[in-house]
Parts: structure tokens; sequence; C-alpha cells
């Protein structure tokens, strides 16, 4: 990789600091430019519900690498405040729009990474426009929220949408001294197994959370120039709060690629292959803009999370400087901890496995975190769903004081090498009283599935 | 398994109680008596540190299954205070010795299995026999050890041998409110690699233990008849405690087993085949009177540890009742969690590697629990070890605040997968800046081990 190219890497996020990191170091000699549109890049998003709830002290602490150790030791040329605003491929330019200074300027580049990042999905009910009403999806919006929580007596919130942004929001929220509740309007909170759903609305419930399931908003209420002051659900059902936050998920739309003639996939993200290359050679694109493999199902899906982001992204970069990386796609594994409680899940659960044509089977097990007897030791609920005729291993979720998501890496690691879900059963894993009891949740799983479990203890 | 068969188990300890449980599940029909030399029977022994601590408030509450359960609805003639003093394996008789009573009895048995538990080592030098030099193996140690603290004014331990019932011992002996030092003989408690161990002794140090390494035990001198007063070591450091605690490992000797013909490996343990039954037929053996076959190395080797003794407990009730449940080998996973660091470890360190006849390499990789920002956030070191040419996975171990056992439990099963090292990159494992970092200490050491590490956070 000796050549000295013009990189230019839209989206100065996890995707693209990822691709501009990767690609310095494997091309020293190479002219890279970062373009942001926030005031700050390589900042750790996933850390800014922990902002709102003040357990992190400042936007400084989110800071992967600070903006001079890019410039200088990393020699990147970076934009900040600048927004990609058009692409022409044929003359292989890039459009910016400076937000600070209000000018335009045009950068030439021999290869381009698109890590621009999803959008917030807003709904499309009346009344979302308003000022009290928030997404919560990157710096820019933290700060506005943060100004605006300053700014008032805030009392209520309502977070709608119960992913796991939403269930984070709602304990940062809580956490400020806001009464909180939340509406999701699928049956179950993080689209959870029934009996882990109950212990997460459960345990939401007695922290003070007030959870609706099935509740799908309607509209948003109040003075016609005002903030918002009440949700309505399909239902009928009314809320009143002083601030509603969306938390609906995230969607692979940007303005910018909007009018590029780039191959998509269904979803409506960027179609990439295994080398995070566009349609069009020498555009590579990673994170929130794209699909990718699901490792158990084949399919391109769309995984907006921070790892696979910043795997791709570490593949664009590696790709871009004339590399040959390859992505070998995700399980799409994510844990969330709201108050005390722990919750995981990767792979298919299955629905999500018998829409991807494929006869899954659940088994569900109940254990417990640590001995029974050592202090602390708490309930562990871990659901692993399998392929009947195969006994392939297809997913997992998993709830609990702590270790689940200990539990769900395991079965991800399991899905990775290969096992069945009877082969869970020979997993040696690492018993102590304080940190396990003898029976880990998912040998039990094996052997429950083998048929082999005696019920008792033993 | 229809036969009504007379099987006897000797030891209602972890093994012992497995293969009852699973040999009555099986074959409802058949008479099983366990014999236990203990008062008590199906006890979680690893508990027992934390009854000295005082953090596990009673023996009861170490009990498993309790002795109504056991008898009634399990319908074990369980013998407690039993002994089992002699077997004729030819004429299918067990000798029992009735400790309570004082009076002998014979037993007939159409099937054995044998769990009469290992044996605390006692070093060979002069006063280990004193009052208060103290083994700390059973519930009879523990209560020994209980009785004796209780009638005085104990100020000062020693704990000679590191391993992780020394460690354990160490903190519940603190705990309790003594002055506490320890020796090991060997370069490293518990083996650890270099780095490792200074982490876990740094942090020992830091609570008050004072640790001697490489300091092996010479002898315990003190007045003649009375308590020893100090221990000397083979370079010649004498230390003064009122209390002396060996720690220096299990055996696999037992009375009982001496004058019995059965086969044994190299370690002096009883060899079973993967069907745990001994080289009589009939005769079944568990737990830490036998060789077990190590996953890795292929080799029979003496694993004192819960899990495979259960997991083989469970295979020789199984078979002893006409089934044909196979042991598929142990990795030896280890854990231990001391004050407020865990550590673990799995499968061959490099020595034990080369000992095997590996040419094996060490890769080390320091990084964070959680992300970095997130309060409780802490250090974690992981070593992975792997075969230099087919990149095989052979082992690894960790040392944390929290998170060592997770992630020396993924190399378990990534062994169990049969991941290579270079495979550990694509592990797939949740993100959330309360519970991980967003590159986890298995992936990077992954990708380290690819080459593929730009040494940069991104």
């Amino acid at each position: 990789m000796r050549e000295a190219l013009r990189l230019i890497v839209i989206g100065g996020g996890t995707a693209g600091m990822a691709a501009a990191a990767r690609a310095r170091r494997l091309s020293p000699q190479s002219a890279i430019t970062v373009v942001e549109r926030n005031p700050q890049a390589s900042l750790g998003v996933c850390g800014l519900p922990y902002l709102v709830a003040g357990r992190v002290p400042s936007v400084g602490s989110l800071i992967v690498v600070s903006e001079k150790e890019l410039r200088e030791e990393r020699r990147l040329d970076l934009r900040l405040c600048h927004e990609a605003v058009g692409i022409e491929l044929q003359n292989r330019l890039v459009l910016l729009r400076d937000n600070r200074r209000g000018r335009q300027l045009e950068l030439a580049y021999d290869r381009l990474v698109l890590a621009p990042g999803g959008r917030p999905v807003r709904p499309a009910v009346p009344g979302v426009g308003a000022d009290n009403v928030f997404s919560f999806h990157d710096l820019n919006d933290a700060l506005r929220l943060l100004s605006w929580l300053e700014g008032r007596a805030c009392r209520t919130a309502l977070v709608i949408g119960g992913g796991y942004l939403g269930v984070e929001m709602a304990e940062c929220l809580l956490h400020r001294g806001l009464r909180v509740a939340l509406w999701e309007k699928r049956a179950a909170l993080l689209g959870l197994e029934a009996s882990l759903n109950e212990s997460l609305v459960d345990h939401l419930s007695r922290q003070g959370v007030s959870i609706r399931l099935g509740s799908a908003l309607a509209g948003l209420e109040g003075g016609r120039t005002g903030p918002v002051q009440r949700a309505v659900s399909q239902d009928g059902e009314h809320f009143e709060a002083d601030l509603f936050l969306l938390a609906t998920g995230v969607e692979p739309v940007s303005p910018l690629l909007e009018g590029c003639p780039l191959r998509r996939g269904s979803s409506g993200a960027l179609a990439v292959d295994r080398r995070a290359e566009t349609s069009r050679a020498g555009v590579f694109a990673a994170g929130d803009c794209i699909e990718v493999e699901h490792r158990v199902s084949g399919r391109r899906t769309y995984l907006p999370l921070a790892l696979p982001a910043a795997r791709m992204g570490r593949v664009a970069g590696e790709n871009s400087v004339g590399g040959s990386a390859r992505f070998e796609g995700a399980l799409g594994t994510v844990a969330v901890k709201v108050f005390e409680l722990e919750l995981a899940r990767t792979g298919l659960d299955r629905h999500a496995a018998e829409a991807a044509g494929l006869q899954a089977q659940t088994l569900c097990v109940k254990t417990r975190t640590r001995a029974g007897y050592y202090p602390g030791s708490g309930r562990l609920t871990l659901a692993v769903t399998f392929e009947r005729e195969s006994r392939r291993l297809l997913g997992a979720q998993a709830v609990g004081h702590e270790g689940a998501a200990a539990r769900v890496n395991l079965v991800a690691a399991a899905i990775e090498g290969g096992l069945t879900v009877d082969g869970l059963e020979r997993l040696d894993l690492a018993y102590t009283p304080p940190l396990a009891p003898l029976w880990d949740a998912t040998v039990l799983t094996g052997r429950l599935s083998a048929g082999s479990d005696s019920g008792w203890r033993n």
C-alpha cells in the first residue's frame, strides 16, 4: 500500500473514525480528510444517555481520541462542523458546507468512505415537531436536550419506544429526578421473549417507570404553537408530560445519500460487499448507512450497532487504501444495563428465525447468577433458540441482575464455533461461588435440549 | 434401564450426589445407597471458605439438597457418618464403619460408584501435626477450624500455598480480622503468567495480605508438645503466627482405594474410561479420585475441580444403571474472586503446553472492563495461549476487577468450538458502556494475533 491517495471519510463517528485510523495505519503517505457535522469527532455516542443522567461528567469524558491527537499524531485533516452536501461520483468530488463559516467548498478524492450514520426515526404523527419533543441520536441532540432540561422545571417525561435506547433513556431521565413513563408499540420491550420481557417490565416498574406495551403513538397534542402537552395512543390512551423523547429506532437515511446513484438493499440502506465496497468501485461505506450480512440468516440486514459499525469501518478503511480485508457478518449482539438489571440478546429469536424460513425452537432456563448461598446471588433467565432439525444455534436472550451479557456472549461464541444447542452442555466454564453457580445457564440449556436434565439440583 | 439394581455410591459430595441423582432419575426401581463420612451430604464444599469468613451464615446454607429430600423424594438410603473401609470386588461387598455407633457392617452391590474424594496434601515437614496447623478440605476440617478460632484470641495466620484455596482462605481469614501472610513455593500465585500474577499480588498486598513467592515450607517450629509458633522456609525465612493453614493442593489418595486392585494413571488417581468405568466392570468412579481426559492435551490429567466432578458423577450414575453416557473431557477452567479482583484460567498455559509437546505462544492484552468513561470501569488483563503452527487455542488466563471469568469462559467456548486464536477477532459480543468496552479483550487478542492491531483506540 505504497500509493499516496486522497481519501475522504464522510462521518467522524464510530465507523468513520475506525476507517480513518485503519487507513492511516496502513498508508502513512495518504492524505486523509474526515468530515464531521458535529463539533466533535471520535465521540463515544453510546455514552450520551449517561451524560444526560449525570453519570458521565462532561462531553469531554466521552472523547475516545482527542482532536489534537487526531490532527497531529494521526495526521487527519479533520473538518468539524462541516457537512457533506453532495457527491459527484463521476468527477470524484465531495461538496462540503462549512456550517461555522457558512461557505461551501469542494474536495477531490481518489477513494471515498461513506459513514454519515443513520437518522432517528420520527413517527409521522401530528406534533412531533414541537420544541419539547426530542430525538436522541448524536451529540447535537444530547446538547439540545440537556440545555432544554437545564432551563426549566421539567417534572414528567414520556419515552416513546422500548428498544435499548428507550429503556436506557427512561433510566437516565429518572436518574435526573423526572417521573418517567414509557410506551412501546410491540408486545415486549426490546422484542424479548415473554418471560424475559416480564422480568424487565417488572424491574422497570419497581424503579418507578410506568410501562405501557402495545401502545402505538397516534399523536402529540398541545397548544397550537407552544409545547406539546399530551401523547395520545392509537387505542385512545392519554398521557400528560413536560418532555417527550422519541426512541423509535434508526433508519439508514441521509439527505446526502438520497441523491447518490449507489445500489441499496431491501432495507433502503446501502448495499456493500464483504469488502465494504459499494456498487461504485473506490467508494466504500460503513456504519448505520449500510446493510450487513447476518451471520445466522445469511441475509443482508440493517443492524445499526456500534461493534459492526467499527468492524466494517476498519474493513472500509483498510480496503480504501488497497487492502483486502473482509467483514464476516454480524449477529446483532446487544446488551443494556438498566438500573440493577442486565439484558442482552444475540442472533435470531424464534420469530426472526421463522421469518428467515427456519424451523426454530426456544428453550428457557432459569437459574442463579452466583451460588445460591453467596451474598448477592440473583436470578438469571436465558432463552436459547436453535434450528429444530440441525440443532444449530440461532440466537439467545438473557435477563439477570448480572451475567446476562456474559451468557449471551457465550452463545455468540458458540455460534461462531458452530456448536449445536446440545454442544452447550459440554462447555467447561469457571465455577466459583462468588461468580457463578456450578451449572451455568448455558450448560443447563444444553442439558435440557439433550433431554438429559434431571430437573434436580445436584 | 428397567433392571432393579443394588447401587452403592461411596461419597456424598459433588460427584457422588450427581451420580446418585442421575441413577435415581433413570432407574426409579433400583436401590441406591450413598455412604458419606461427614455428618452432611450434598454440601456445597466450595462455599466453606465463606463460612469461615462469616459471609455464609451457617452450614445449613450450604446444603444443596436437604437430607429429607434426599431420603424421601430421591429415595436414597443415606448413610451419614459412615465410612467405607473396605471393598471386596470379587464378592461385590462394601465394608462400612458406622462412626456414630462404632460398629461395622457389610453391604452387597450390583454396581458401585467410587466418589470418596481426594485428600489434602500435607507437606512432609516437621510440625504439620500440631493442633494449630489446619488443612481445609471438607466440612469436618471447616468445623474444626471454626471451633478452634472461636475458642481463642487468634491474631495472625500464615497460609501455606497460593493456589485458589490459598488465596480464598487468605481473604476469608483477613475478613475475620486476622493479620494474614501467604507463602507460595512457585514464582506465581495460581501458576499465573508474570503480569497477571503481579496484578494479583499487588491487589492482595494492598488489602493487607503479606505475600512471599518462591518460599517453600521447610518446617514448623514451636514448643515440643504445644502449638506451632513459627514457620521456616527452605531459604531460612521465619514467620511467627497463631494459625497455620495448609492449602497445598489435593491428592487422589484414600485409604479405601489404596487396597483396591483397580488400575491407576500416572498421577496415582484411578484410571477410568470415558464411561467413567474403572478397570473392573460394573465399578465406576468420579470426582477427586480419578484422572480425566484433558480436552486440549488429550492426556489423562488429575483435575480436582467441582464441575468435572459433577459431570463425571452424572456419567458414572447414568452408566451404573445401564446407560451409555460419555464424558468428553475437561479444560480445567477455574475462577477465584479475592477481595475486589477476579481471576480465572482455562486450558493450558505456555509451560503446560510445552510439557505436552506443543509449540505454544501467549499473547497478552490489557483493556478495560467497561467503557473507560463509565463509573466503575477497571483494568482487565487477558493472556491467551495458542499453538504456533496450527493457531489452535490452548488456554487463557485473566485478571480484572470484573469480567475475568467471563472472558476466560469465552475462550473456553471458543476452544470447544474449535476456533483458532485469529477467530477470536470475529466474536460478535455485546457492547454497552456499563458492561463492556467496544472492543472486548478476546476480540483484541484475535486482532493482535492476526497482526492487524493498529495499537490505536478507534
